[in-house]
């Protein structure tokens, strides 16, 4: 009985998943499910999750999607995961379930909708739309001001005052990374207010590296074509406007 | 130790909550938190549950928010609870999470989106709007179609199969119980196509009689104020274009 993570790295959960089985010795199959060619709405991988939606995995018969459902139960079904990730107490498990259920309508809304609008809708034959950018800026910002101000509050490094990262650490800094794709004046704009969020993720990342700075190469590459494009964007307006100069 | 739960019963996982305790018979103290005077902004509720939204509750010391957080951890923290509500089963307990995970960005950004901007808003201080209605009626039909044939497929009469209902039932019908009080018409255009999903409606509604009709009265109540209001504006209209044309 192999697990198969079908994923693809450019999803923010998806890395979540990956990085977590990494960081837990789990074994597991990796299939691609390529979002840039729609290989989601394919039927083979529909018979996988319905939706249409990575990450999804198959633990032998078993089928699961949603990225949430699915840390939970890779850190109950497989032996030795340690207690941080998703603890055995009720209270704290509680907290866990809380931030998880406030990031879908909260830090998910607010970050892939900046990305979405900002500079990943043409790759879905979708124009930039700058309205739906900002007013998903507002509710990003307004998310990790509540991260900075409430969920990292306490003693802890991480969230709801842990000592050590759990699944939720893992999939809200895993949602924030998806801003590497955007100018980085935009990012550091977002991001830079929030002192605790920043270091936050630094602590996140250092305890599941290499994992995760390997599962966030695909994104890094990514992020520098991004980038490539933009320069060229404003060499072209540069030298447009010198041309337009030299003509007057 | 007594629980307390901080709730409006116009609010639909609030309801979802309380029908829980009850059928459950877990004793608790109701708090009402009245949204259409702004108590859940009061320092006082904001003591409890920062974000400032219902349901939120206390047990003893603990202070917890999120709806589905809270039916989990009501359904771990109290002794005799049925394992319907919550199967110990790894694998039946990860399909309860799939679809509550499913249900913040699905059914009910579609729902209660599309009450909110048909006939909630003017209780905010908003404008009606039709065209964010129909976007989110979009959603709300997907989402009905998709629990019609993939979350309700299966031999059992409720969620992912079971013979029983779940927390998540009680969450999701809860959500679907909000669109009573959009116009009769609207109603039954939207739900009707969803025969499934009305049975496993009624089934959830009788797996926890008389709890569930008891927490909908507020909501039935309003329904009818909006019903009436409807009328009269109706009657209106048609006394005008009475009026209208005796003048001519």
């Amino acid at each position: 009985m192999t697990l198969k993570i079908y994923a693809d790295r450019m999803s923010q959960p998806s890395r979540a998943v990956i990085i977590f089985c990494k960081a837990n010795r789990i074994h597991f199959e990796e299939i691609k499910i390529d979002l840039a060619r729609r290989q989601q709405m394919s039927p083979e991988f529909r018979e996988i999750n319905p939706m249409g939606k990575v990450p999804a995995i198959t633990d032998g018969k078993f089928k699961l999607f949603e990225s949430h459902a699915i840390l939970i139960y890779l850190a109950c079904a497989f032996p030795g995961i340690a207690d941080h990730w998703y603890p055995a107490d009720l209270f704290k498990r509680a907290k866990i379930h809380s931030v998880l259920d406030w990031h879908h309508s909260n830090l998910r809304q607010g970050a892939a909708g900046y990305v979405f609008n900002s500079i990943l809708a043409p790759a879905f034959g979708l124009p930039v739309s700058p309205k739906a950018a900002a007013e998903a800026e507002k509710v990003l910002s307004s998310s990790l001001s509540i991260i900075e101000s409430f969920w990292l509050k306490g003693s802890g490094r991480f969230l709801v005052g842990s000592t050590q990262p759990s699944i939720a650490d893992l999939s809200l800094v895993c949602e924030i990374m998806q801003l590497e794709l955007v100018d980085e004046k935009d990012r550091m704009r977002i991001l830079s207010p929030h002192k605790k969020v920043l270091q936050w993720m630094e602590d996140t990342k250092n305890a599941t590296r290499p994992h995760f700075e390997d599962a966030h190469t695909l994104l890094f590459k990514l992020k520098d074509r991004f980038q490539k494009q933009r320069s060229l964007a404003e060499d072209l307006k540069t030298n447009a406007g010198k041309i337009g100069n030299s003509k007057l």
